[in-house]
């Protein structure tokens, strides 16, 4: 008795739980009286905000039921059910079946069919519909209601019995793979239908799938149906509700396939949003001459002019637009083929736009002369399109200035200032490899491998393209001299990678099947070998690298801003200005820019810089008159000859401020001091360690020891930031002499400008450290204004881009005057991941879904990002007014300026070509305001 | 008017402001009624509790006099005058001169003498005294009282004029120098006061102070106050108030000298504290030849012995034993010399302990056959002598176990256990250099460059030194062979000193004075040049590098854990087992050990270890049969050859696993997966790449080109830990095969020992790294165990090792069983600083104060400790028993152990040697309770 009582308790247990899985899509059913089927047609239950419960196809066909669009009736069984369906092992809920049949009934009303009716029958089409399109990632099937007899009515109804055995040709098909699961046993094996059909077109000698009699498709059907029943070991069901019950199930399982499972995981969609699904009457695109199926766009989405833009093709079912076997004509053709269907089109596609305001990529049929709407969608566009049909719209009232500055994917804007490939030039080029898009943009030259080579051409006036494994800071002159900078390895932050976006370079970077050989002088594709000379083109923006020579076309936008161009002689600058306008309008962040020239400020000024956030002072270093003298710094044994060399740099550092300050006229100017390990400033090359000796005047040896005695193991985590101004003191003290005596210099006479200054120290991660570096600061500044009888503004204050200072912020802040967030080297230390060897695993890691995006490319909110906050709470708890930025590469990352404005900061400093981004994506942080924190 | 009302208000702001700094020290005063003046003597007011007020010296003099022991009389002046002469700019508090007055008298009385008088003069001593002891840091005055006649009077009573012709001279030259500031006033000046004493002795012909003639001895006091009233201005004072209050000050003052300021700043004292001055009655131990002065100690300081201990001169005052001019003589000649004195310092000596319950340093005056205490203190020891002090009092029945743990320096116990040199060769042996102590002990032996020649030598029963500029796992072999590792460059934590701890080989790294040549195979030091072969001795505990071989002597409690020596022959193992004994009785936190090989893991549980807290898989594939294979595996292009190499490694990994787990029987074993960077298994010279071609049977171009891919800029922060197994998840699953299958073959048969096994998976930063490698993990477990029909408890885990994964350490640990801090690489990411190349900057970090310690030795508390904190809170809220750990080298660390019990750790882990000192400091971390968290 005992063990019986225990039994049931289990049993009891395990009724609860399946109760409980069963309770939470019942009781949301519940709230809205049960409803599990919404029609559209004649009677429409649902509209477009609904695309929770009906996805987005069925929101959409109710909508423009609702508005009159000749949408054929039908009706959309809830994500609610596949929900249920999911959860209860395939169980429809209670009452579905009666209202299933009631839609049925409503749908065969409106078309006077029947469905199954050997007369006269009503097909339909079933479709799966997400809240969120999943393209192709879910199955339909149509021609559903065909059987045996069925198909004989249609033959007889339409005259065409060809036609009507293609459809249930199809219709088996489909209905044998998605629902039966006839499918490819193994990887090798032919889809087994389509090898059926192959086989029958053989023997018969036909190719076009139009020329098959009836009795071949009939013989086609015959053999599908053995097919099935050899492998399924039933027949292909003949009863059309069966069939309509096992394709809705069909659709509800494919929402967990793998393929769409691995969809959602990739773009976050979760799992509990199911599918709906829409079961509407079939209209035949394929019913001859006077029929056609098409797709078409309410504006041109390459470029967003507001032109009807579209194709289709005659005698067709959609799917045939999709496999493109037949090349489909362009929708103005249809004018002529068709100008009634074609004039009904075309007031539906302005329809649309009015009623959806924004631009509708959309689906629809002709049978028989007759036009019907099948789908409409926002559409996807390029980054122009998205801007110009932005601008558009606002300027005919069809949307506000908000809703064009939210519309518009913020990285978009970059695509109006890079120049591209001239389209023509590119289809024909030959692609050979892909890496990562580094640097927007477009570029041709001739292979170089060094950056001498590069220098040397470039002085000839040849375009060079510089190909690297990876690039060094002894490459930048190279880099500048050359149009784009080509890497085999390295993430979108190694270093040609920052390096190019910096400068505003091309580049495509980790281009891992590219092969390049420095010994050989060679670039090797697969069997394609480029020797030093040859032609290149690379695309930035896409991350393809071409053999041969691309022309290119260069930006308007850039031009309007370089004087080069007139404004009104460029429409695409008119609508840059105009989208820039409306952001600097609702953003709050100040944009600033990460530049260590006057021209890159100048530059970056043009493109709505506010000032400077970042001003590395190394890059001053490696210019061709001063590198030797940082090396006969690096290589001298004693504070007295550091002290010697640095007398010769401080002139050429004073007369680099100078500029600065001139070109930002008052602009905040933030300089950080030394930053980068001594033994990046040394060469690597044994050549050059002789050269450097000689022109030193020093034994090549002593080069090589110290060379030997700087080199680290992890050159990230030595000593640089700092560090180094710690240990060598006066290296801070020039700079500090650099900056406050350039300062004092530009702030008289003539063409005096005003200064503000903010000293950064790198790299801290004690208080300490920050105390002993501004102390220096402070004292050299002292003494030079005191002694100049001049007052200048200036800040003494940090980098946080180690954890411990983000932990120790309040510390730091009583006596730092500023923060400004280094995300790249928070990111490396924080993750324990350096930018520049990542990528070995880092694609891996995104493709198991380990992480959402690239942490170098887009902050790691979760991670990093409550680094981040913790400081600036405990930064602001210690000083209240404390100024907070952000300099890191994330600064231009639209999702992760959206983070630092919740994170509270007061502005993002960004490299030049990224400010336009940067502020419009403050605009949109704005606009969106603090409380939507996006985790995943 | 309206100016005038201006003033007064700025005036009126003035005072009250004056009055505001007054407050404090006002305050304090009036609580305990105003007493600035604490008297010891006849009368005392003080005791051995009021070190904060009195000082240490004031007090335990007050105290001293308390129980009755010959203290000449005399007063306390308290530090809270000291803090009220600081703040009020050098004044002294309200009532303070009738307390001086008062106590002036009172010792006037007791000494029957009068401060100034001519017949009859009362002299002082004056001392700086404060709450901790800060040697030499700040200034003492004897003589005090003399003048011009007073000195004569003295001479008088005592008969003696050269006696106070010396007193007096010596007087002026302190007075002069410490409170008149009479000193060198540039670099390379001598000590005035001495230029004009060995002046006059050299124009005398004399060398001996004592052969100086009173008459020499009035040239020398006039030549004394010429050169006061030449640099000064003003003469030297002859009324002796004016004397006294002058000293008062400059003791004040020396607290904030700069040599104390620094000093204080170095430990970690606060400033606040401020000094007290001590003014007592002069006795002279420079009376004659039945006077003496001396230093002793209750016990001996170096070894513990419960003997009398110390030494002293005839005829000499206090400084004269400091100055080292004559050689004190051992205490127990004084039996002979005065027998009545010794026996009566005797007897104090045990009243001393008695009374303190600890060795006393005390110093002692006899004049004239009477003798004076003057001082006593808690005596500085070894670590032996702590460990046998500790025991034999509790065996005494002075203190209890409680004490006793809570009163050995944690890290002493380990110099119970390390081979010493023998003393006599060592003050015999020539000090070449100076590095860190990086593994404690003594070691000689030959000069090896490198690892292939130490193997070689050791073969043939060489003992030898591996000396390398630095090391790599590819030295290990090379190491083990070795008796002792010396590297002139890297830290504490490099290779070579986490390696030599791991095995508890003797190591003194970062030896940057030495300059070792590969080529020409030298070691030079200054002109000392070494070569290969010739002998060379290093003392891993001091770090001290010797030329030439020093004997050693071997550690007797390591001799007895071994089986070696019966514990009844030695005491010191006595005394380390009662240590050890009582640690374990009263610590919370369980002791791990970090051990890869059966051997390790013996040794380590003889020391006391409970399980192994890290077990690092990696070290395994550096033995000679292995490392090819694990080459083989590398240099795999796909992952069917990876398998085929891995099949070969399984076998030998998982009879590794075996030996571990019957060693360990049955306690818990945290296997490491995967952890270094591949390269780090590859060779680094051309020479060796052939070779491994070679045996591999695959191009040398291919290796190099492997070698040259798999080569990072940072691999610290590169592909390694999980990332490996990741790219990789063969390796884990042979790893994990590996382990289980040897849990199978260990738990049956005859000699079965049960398994408690804990995976770990290294470098997570990202729940689903760790995710992706415990499903590799549970899939093989089961079916391992499935498969042999096995029950084994099993755990997987994760190192927190960076700070996202301390950051997310909930959401790890909805799948981590288990969190094991690993604290090397979670320094290293937090504060940005690799430990090998820290070394660079971290020593001048700790000399400008930056930083309280060497980070890598004692955790940073403020910095990673937060995040240690924020895991385990994290991890806690996710998973309430989440079984919590450290095996970072912190975890041999006492501070750093202490840190992890109060932050709620349930065990630390270890390198076997280092096992006895976590347990210590365990049971100290827990008799300290968990509130007290040490920031500074």
């Amino acid at each position: 008795m005992a063990t019986k009582t225990k039994k049931k308790t289990v049993k009891a247990t395990k009724t609860v739980k399946t109760v409980k899985t069963k309770v939470t899509p019942a009781k949301v059913s519940k709230k809205r009286k049960e409803q599990h089927i919404y029609e559209f047609g004649k009677k429409t239950d649902g509209d477009a905000k609904m695309k929770a419960l009906l996805g987005g196809k069925g929101a959409n066909l109710a909508e423009m039921s609702r508005i009159k669009l000749p949408v054929p009736p039908g009706f959309t069984i809830t994500t609610e059910v596949c929900n249920f369906f999911t959860t209860s092992n395939g169980k429809m809920p209670t009452g579905f079946a009666a209202e299933l049949k009631e839609a049925i009934k409503n749908v065969e009303k409106q078309q006077d069919k029947k469905f199954g009716d050997q007369s006269n029958p009503l097909l339909f089409s079933v479709r799966s519909g997400a809240r969120d399109s999943m393209p192709g990632m879910m199955d339909t099937i149509l021609n559903l209601g065909l059987n045996d007899q069925t198909v004989e009515a249609l033959a007889k109804k339409t005259k065409n019995p060809r036609f009507a055995y293609d459809c249930y040709r199809r219709f088996i098909q489909m209905y044998g793979d998605v629902v039966m699961g006839v499918q490819p046993r193994h990887e090798n094996e032919h889809e087994p239908f389509d090898e059926i059909f192959q086989g029958i077109k053989k023997k018969a000698h036909i190719t076009s799938d139009s020329d098959l009699s009836p009795e071949l498709l009939q013989e086609t059907i015959k053999a599908y149906k053995n097919l099935i029943k050899a492998r399924t070991k039933t027949t292909f069901p003949q009863d059309v509700h069966e069939q309509l019950q096992g394709a809705i199930a069909a659709v509800f399982k494919s929402w967990n396939n793998s393929r769409a499972f691995v969809y959602r995981q990739k773009y976050g969609i979760p799992h509990e949003w199911g599918t709906a699904v829409n079961v509407q009457a079939m209209v035949f695109g394929n019913m001859g001459e006077e029929s056609a199926t098409g797709v078409a766009f309410t504006r041109d989405p390459a470029n967003g002019e507001k032109v009807f833009y579209g194709e289709y093709l005659l005698n067709a079912q959609g799917e045939d637009v999709v496999a493109g076997v037949r090349t489909p004509k362009p929708i103005a053709q249809l004018e002529q083929e068709m100008p009634h269907a074609y004039h009904e089109l075309d007031a539906i596609r302005k329809t649309l736009e009015k009623h959806f305001k924004d631009m509708q990529d959309f689906e629809f049929t002709i049978e028989s002369k007759k036009l019907y709407m099948l789908q409409t969608r926002n559409g996807k566009r390029t980054g122009l399109a998205a801007v110009r049909i932005a601008v558009e719209m606002v300027n005919e009232r069809l949307i506000d200035q908000k809703a064009a500055i939210l519309r518009i994917p913020a990285d978009s804007i970059s695509s109006l200032l890079v120049p591209v490939f001239d389209v023509h030039g590119r289809k024909k080029a030959q692609l050979i490899g892909h890496g990562l898009p580094a640097g927007p943009g477009a570029a041709s030259g001739q292979v170089v491998f060094s950056a001498t080579m590069a220098e040397q051409l470039e002085q000839k006036g040849t375009k060079v393209i510089l190909c690297r494994v990876e690039t060094s800071p002894e490459d930048l002159r190279g880099m500048i001299a050359s149009e784009g900078i080509l890497t085999s390895r390295g993430g979108v932050s190694s270093h040609a990678a920052l390096v190019a976006r910096q400068m505003g370079k091309v580049c495509v970077c980790g281009a891992h099947d590219l092969v390049i050989d420095y010994e050989k002088r060679t670039l090797t594709s697969g069997h394609t070998v480029l020797h030093e000379g040859d032609n290149i083109s690379i695309d930035g923006t896409t991350g393809e690298v071409f053999s041969g020579f691309v022309e290119t076309a260069p930006s308007e936008v850039n031009q309007v801003l370089l004087g080069k161009l007139k404004a009104d002689k460029s429409y695409t600058y008119q609508l840059f200005d105009k989208i820039m306008q409306w952001a600097d309008k609702y953003r709050k962040m100040s944009v600033r820019t990460n530049a260590d020239t006057p021209e890159q400020s100048k530059d970056a000024i043009a493109l709505g810089a506010e000032g400077i956030g970042l001003c590395r002072t190394e890059h001053m270093f490696f210019e061709a008159d001063r590198i030797n003298i940082m090396r006969e710094m690096i290589l001298a044994s004693t504070e007295e000859e550091r002290r010697i060399a640095l007398k010769k740099l401080l002139p050429m550092q004073r007369k680099d401020f100078e500029g600065i300050f001139k070109a930002m006229e008052g602009r905040p100017v933030t300089i950080r001091l030394l930053d980068p390990p001594l033994h990046e400033f040394l060469p690597h090359e044994d050549s050059s360690r002789r050269t450097i000796a000689e022109q030193l005047g020093v034994s090549s040896e002593l080069v090589s020891e110290r060379i030997k005695a700087l080199h680290e193991q992890n050159p990230m985590l030595g000593h640089r930031g700092c560090r180094l101004g710690i240990s060598y003191p006066e290296i801070t003290e020039m700079q500090a002499r650099a900056i406050f005596e350039a300062a004092v210099n530009v702030s008289k006479g003539k063409n005096a400008v005003k200064v503000n200054v903010e000293v950064m120290v790198p790299l801290t991660a004690y208080a300490g450290e920050f105390k002993n570096q501004a102390a220096i600061v402070q004292s050299i500044a002292k003494e030079v204004l005191d002694k100049a009888g001049v007052k200048i503004d200036y800040l003494i204050g940090t980098m946080i881009e180690l954890p411990r200072a983000a932990l120790r912020a309040d510390e730091i802040a009583k006596t730092a005057e500023f923060f400004s967030f280094g995300t790249n080297d928070l990111t490396q230390t924080t993750l324990g991941m350096s930018r520049d060897d990542s990528g070995s695993f880092l694609p891996l890691y995104k493709e198991l879904d380990i992480i959402p995006q690239n942490p170098f490319a887009t902050i790691d909110q979760l991670g990093v990002g409550q680094l981040v906050e913790i400081a600036v709470e405990r930064g602001r708890k210690s000083r209240k007014g404390i100024k907070l930025g952000i300099c890191g590469e994330h600064g231009g990352d639209p999702e992760s300026v959206k983070f630092f404005y919740r994170a509270g900061l007061d502005y993002v400093s960004c490299s030049p070509p990224r400010v336009p981004v940067a502020r419009l994506a403050a605009a949109q942080a704005a606009l969106e305001g603090k409380e939507k924190v996006k985790t995943k």
